[in-house]
C-alpha cells in the first residue's frame, strides 16, 4: 500500500505512520519537494486505504499487492492440477466438457452423452437447477435432473458436472456429481462459495459477467480459504456495449490467469459468443491462446432446447469440431 | 415476437406457423419481395425465439415484447406505494434512508441514528451480513447485528432495512427489521429472490453492478410472482470503462423505471459515486430526476468505518444536505 | 511516478535511478523488506512507464501525477469564465444553448431561433456539417447551412455555435459562428484540436463516446496548450453497455470536473439520453448537480427532422422545461 | 424496417403507410388483436426510424436491415482479396505486419525491418504522425519519418504502412507508403475517410476504441462508396471495464467479420492487449480464429522505445513466435 500526501505537515505524517504502526504494518515514509510518500508493508488483510484516504494532508493511496494469495502464482508456483475422474486440468491434456445447457430427459442426456464420448469428450454437462432471467422460463428438472445425470455418466463413462444455486442443496448436487459448477451470476455469492468450499469436491468457477480477472480470481480464494484447493476457472465472456455477439469472449484471460495464478483456466465458447455460429472458431482459439480445457453445449437438438438451443452444437458439428482440435492441440504438443 | 425469414419456401414458412400453433400462439405471415415477415401473439412465456432462429428459411427473431409483466406500467397504471412505517415510497414524499454501510457496534450506530432521525432521515439502514470481495474482509456482526439494529431503530423511532445474502438466514432477518434488502451482487440470486418473496416484507431491490434495466425489472418480477408486491427499485451505479469514479450512476434510469413500471424507484448516490465528495451534488440530481426516496451512507466517523468508508458522509455533512434537499424538494412540490 | 521492484539488485536500483537522472527526473529509493520503491518527481512530460517497465528487477510503475496541467485546478484554482456574447459560462448563470440538430432551412432555424429566445434561451444551436454514422444519412447543409445561421442568430439576437469536422474549414466556420463545437466522435482527433486552438474562439469540447475523464481534460489541454483557453466542456453520455437509452449520461462527471478543473462543464441530455422523454428529468438533474449551462435539441417539428428527431423537444415543450428550470435554478441560488 | 403500433386507429396506420409511399417506400401492414406491424421495404437510406417513431399510435420503430451494402457478404459473396505487394490478404496466406509503434530514426526502423524481413513478415509498418493522448508526447518524425520508411522498406524490400490523421497529409503520405492506416480513434473521422477513399491506396481501417462491428463496417462503407474496395480491417481491442489489459481484444469478431463481410479482418495483438506478454499466445489465438493476418509491435530496443514500448516484441520474440505461427497455420491448412 501506498499513501500520497501532498505538502503535509510533520505532524499529519506521524499521524499516517502512527495509525500503521497501530494496525501492524510497517511503514515508511519519503519525501521530495512538498510531496510524501508512505509505503506500508506487512500482512496484506491489514491494508485498508479506507483508513487513510481522509486523513489530514492525505491525497491519495495506492494498493500495489494483489488481494488474493491461495490462488497466487507467488503463493504456489508449480501448476495446479484438478483431477476428476481420468479428466485432468492444468498440464498437457485439453479435457473437453460437453452437453446440453439443461437437463431435458434421460433420452436427450443419453444420446448427447453417448454422441459426446464418442468424438473424444472426457466429461459431461447438464444443468438439473438453471438459474434463469425470467421466472417464467423452464427452471430445470431438479431433483430428477440429478438422478438423470447421475445414471447417464456413468452409462456413458463419463464424470459429471452440475451447477450448484443454492447453499441448501450444494450437499444433495455433491452426492450425485463428480464437480460443481458456480455459474455466472453466482460468482460474487459468498455465501455459496463457502458452501461448496466445504465439500472438498472439484469446482468449476465461472467468471461473473462483469467481473474483473481480480475479482475471480478473489472468488476462488474464497473456496480456497474455506479449504478447498480444486478449483478450475472458466472464461465465459463478459458484458460489454458490443451487443452483435451475446458477451464478448475475453481470450487474452487465459495467458493473464496462467501467469497470475497457478489454476487451470478453461474457457465456454458457447456461452461466451451466444451462437453455434461462432463455437468451432472460439474453440480453436482457445486451445492456440493455452486454455487447460474447453466447456462446449452440445444438444441432441438444439432447435428444440428448452434452453440456449441457439449456441449449441448438434451431436456432427461438434464431432467435427473434436477433429479438428485433435489436430490443433498436436501442432502445439497438447493432446486433447 | 416478429420472426424474419429471408427468401423462404411456402414449406418453410408453415412449419414456423405450424410450430406456433402447437405452443398456443397466434402466427400471421406477411410477405414482400423476398422476405417473409411472421408476428406472433398470445402467451407472452412461449415466446421463445431459440424454437425458431435454427428452423430452416429463418433469419432473425426478434422479441418485441416486453418479459416483465407484473412490474409493468401496462399490467398497472397508478404507482405502487410501498409503505414501511411512516416511510413512504412512490408518492409525492421522498424518505431519505441513512446509516453505515455495516453495523460495527451499538454506539456506532446509535450516533448514526439519532443524527439521521435529528436531520430528517425516515429509516435506518446498516448490514450485518456483508457480501465482501475479499475472504479476508470484515464480514459483518451477523446476528448481534441484527439484534443492533432491532434496538436501536426502536430506540431512535426509525424503521430499518438490512441485507439478506443467504436464503437460510431470510426468516430470521426478516424478524428484526422492517425491510429487507436485496445487494447489487444478489440482484439475479434467484433462490433468494424467492425467499424474500414469501415474507411479505417490504423489499429493497438494488440494481446489479451490471444489470439492465430490463434484467432489474426482471428481477423485480421474481419477487412479484412469487406474491409480494412491495418491492423499491434502488440504482446503485453500473460498472463502465471510466474508472475515475468506484460507479457510473446511472440517472436516467430513474425517468425510465417511472415510465416502464409502477413500482417507485430511489437512488443510493453513495455506492453509485464510491466517494463522499460527490454524495452531495448526486443526491440533489436525483431528487431533480424524480427519484422517490434516497439511500446514504452516514457513519460517525468515516475515516474509521470497518467497510466503505470514503463514501460515507459524516454527521455534520449528512445534516446539511438535508437541509439542502428540502430547499429542492420544495421548489419541485415535494418533501422529504 | 513510482517505480516498485521487486527483490532488485543495488545494481538493478541504480540503473532505475541513473536513467531518471538522465532525463532530469528526481529520484529517490526505500527499501522495505524485499520491495524497493522509487519515487520520482520533475517535468511531468518526462514521466514516461514504459521506459522503465521493462528494466530488470521493476514490476510496475504507477502514474500518480495528473496529466494534465493547464486544464488543472491545481493549475488555476478560480473558475475560467468562458464568455461568448451575453452568455457566460462558468460563474453563477445558466446558459442554455438550444435549436435543431442539423440546420435544414432558413425557415426551420428561425422558428427555433425566434421560440428558443423567447424561452429564455442564450445561445442558438445547428449543425451545417454533420458527422453521420452512414455515408448515405443526410451530411448537412455545409457552407449554406453556415450562413442561415449566422443570418438568423443575428435575426434573433443569440449568439451561435455550430460544429467543425474538418482542419481545412475551421476557418471558414469560425467566421460565420461565435463558438466553435468539437462533436463527440472527433474528440481526440487532434489535428482539429490543434487547429481550432488557433482561432482564439471559444470552444464547446464535446466528451467522447468512451472518453475517460482524464482524456477528456487532455483534448482540453491540446487546446489551451495550443494557446486557446476558452473552452467549455460538455457532457453528453458515454457508451455502456445498457442499450435502453442510447447513452448513458454520466453526470457524476459534472462536480468531477468542477473538482479536477477550472473549466466550465454543461449537459447535452438530448444527447446523453437519445429520446426527447428524458431530456425533461436530466436537464433539472444537470443543473441539480451543479451544471454551467445546457444543450438542448429544440426542432420546430421533430418527427420530420432530417437528423436525431427522436431525442428534440417541441418548442412547447421547451418552453415549458424553461420555466420550470428557472423556478430549480432560484432554489438552488443560480438563474438561467 | 419494422413499425410497431399500438392499438392504433385505421387514420392512424393509413397516415405511416401514407408517408411511407411518400419517400418510395413499399409498406404492408398486418393487425392482430390491438398490435398493428407495417413492415417496408425499398431503398435502404430512406429507411429513417425517426419520422416513424413521434406519429401518434407508434409504439416502437426496428430496423432490421443491415446499414452497410458495399461491405456485406450479400453485395458481393465471394472474398475480396486486397494485394499489397507482394502481400496478400484475404485469401489462405496470413501476412503479418510488422514494425515498431513510431519511427523513431533510420537506424531503429532499418534493425526492425531487416530483422522482421528475415523472420518472415510481409510487411512493414511505422508511425510518422502518432496521435498521442497527451500534447506533451513525442508527436512523430513527421515527413522525415515518411522519408525513412520509403527507403528503408525500398531497402529490406518489404511494402509499408503508416498512418494518415489529417486530411491535408494524405496525398504527401499516399506519395511514400503502399498502404494507408485509419487509427482507433480516427475511425469516425469521416472526412479522413472520404479523403483516403480517393486514393485508391489500400487502406488498413483499425476498429475504434468502443465501436460496434456495425460502426467498423460502415466506417469501411464510407470508403468504399469513396471509390474505393481496398480495405482491410483490423481488430485491436475494444474498451471495456477490465483494467488489467490495456483493452480487450475481442477476438469473436473475426469470425463475425467474415460471416457479414467479404472484406480481409487481420488481428493486431499488440495494442488489443497492450503488454508484450500476451502477444504471442493471442497471435496464435487469431490466426486459429481465422484471421486473415496480423499487426504485430516489433522495436530493437522495447524498453527505449518512444511509444508503446510495453507492447512491443524484441527482434528475438517476434523470430520466435514467428517459427510458432508457422507451425500452426501449417496445421490449418494455410501459410504465413
Amino acid at each position: 500500500m501506498i499513501i500520497m500526501m501532498n505538502a503535509p505537515t510533520i505532524d499529519q505524517i506521524n499521524r499516517v505512520l502512527d495509525k500503521l504502526r497501530q494496525l501492524g504494518l510497517d511503514g515508511h515514509s519519503i519525501t521530495s519537494l512538498d510531496k510524501t510518500i508512505i509505503t506500508a508493508s506487512g500482512d496484506l488483510s491489514a491494508c485498508r486505504p479506507e483508513l487513510y484516504e481522509r486523513m489530514p494532508g492525505v491525497d491519495k493511496v495506492v494498493i500495489v499487492e494483489t488481494p488474493y494469495k491461495l490462488a497466487s502464482r507467488e503463493f504456489q508456483n508449480s501448476n495446479t492440477i484438478v483431477t476428476v475422474d481420468k479428466a485432468s486440468f492444468g498440464g498437457s491434456t485439453i479435457p473437453v466438457i460437453a452437453g446440453p445447457c439443461a437437463i431435458e430427459s434421460y433420452d436427450q442426456l443419453y444420446q448427447a452423452g453417448i454422441s459426446a464420448k464418442a468424438a473424444g469428450a472426457s466429461m459431461l454437462r447438464g444443468g438439473a437447477y438453471k438459474p434463469r432471467t425470467s421466472p417464467y422460463s423452464f427452471q430445470g428438472l431438479e431433483k430428477a435432473g440429478l438422478e438423470i445425470i447421475k445414471t447417464v455418466g456413468s452409462e456413458v463413462g463419463l464424470p459429471v458436472v452440475s451447477e450448484v444455486t443454492d447453499p441448501r442443496k450444494v450437499e444433495l448436487i455433491a452426492e450425485h456429481v463428480d464437480m460443481l459448477q458456480i455459474g455466472t451470476r453466482n460468482m460474487q455469492n459468498f455465501v455459496l462459495l463457502k458452501e461448496v468450499a466445504l465439500t472438498k469436491k472439484p469446482v468449476l468457477l465461472k467468471r461473473g459477467l462483469a467481473a474483473t480477472i481480480e475479482e475471480w480470481l478473489m472468488a476462488a480464494e474464497y473456496i480456497m480459504s474455506g479449504g478447498n484447493n480444486q478449483v478450475v476457472l472458466c472464461e465465459r465472456g463478459i458484458r460489454t456495449y458490443e451487443t452483435y455477439t451475446r458477451n464478448t469472449l475475453d481470450l487474452t484471460a487465459v495467458p493473464v490467469i496462467k501467469h497470475l495464478s497457478h489454476l487451470p483456466v478453461i474457457v465456454d465458447p458457447s456461452h461466451g459468443t451466444g451462437s453455434w455460429r461462432w463455437v468451432s472458431p472460439m474453440a480453436k482459439a482457445s486451445v492456440a491462446a493455452g486454455a487447460d480445457g474447453l466447456l462446449i453445449e452440445v444438444h441432441p437438438c438444439p432447435e428444440e432446447a428448452l434452453s440456449d438451443g441457439p449456441q449449441s452444437l448438434t451431436l456432427n458439428n461438434f464431432s467435427q469440431l473434436m477433429a479438428e482440435l485433435n489436430t490443433l492441440a498436436t501442432a502445439l504438443g497438447r493432446s486433447l
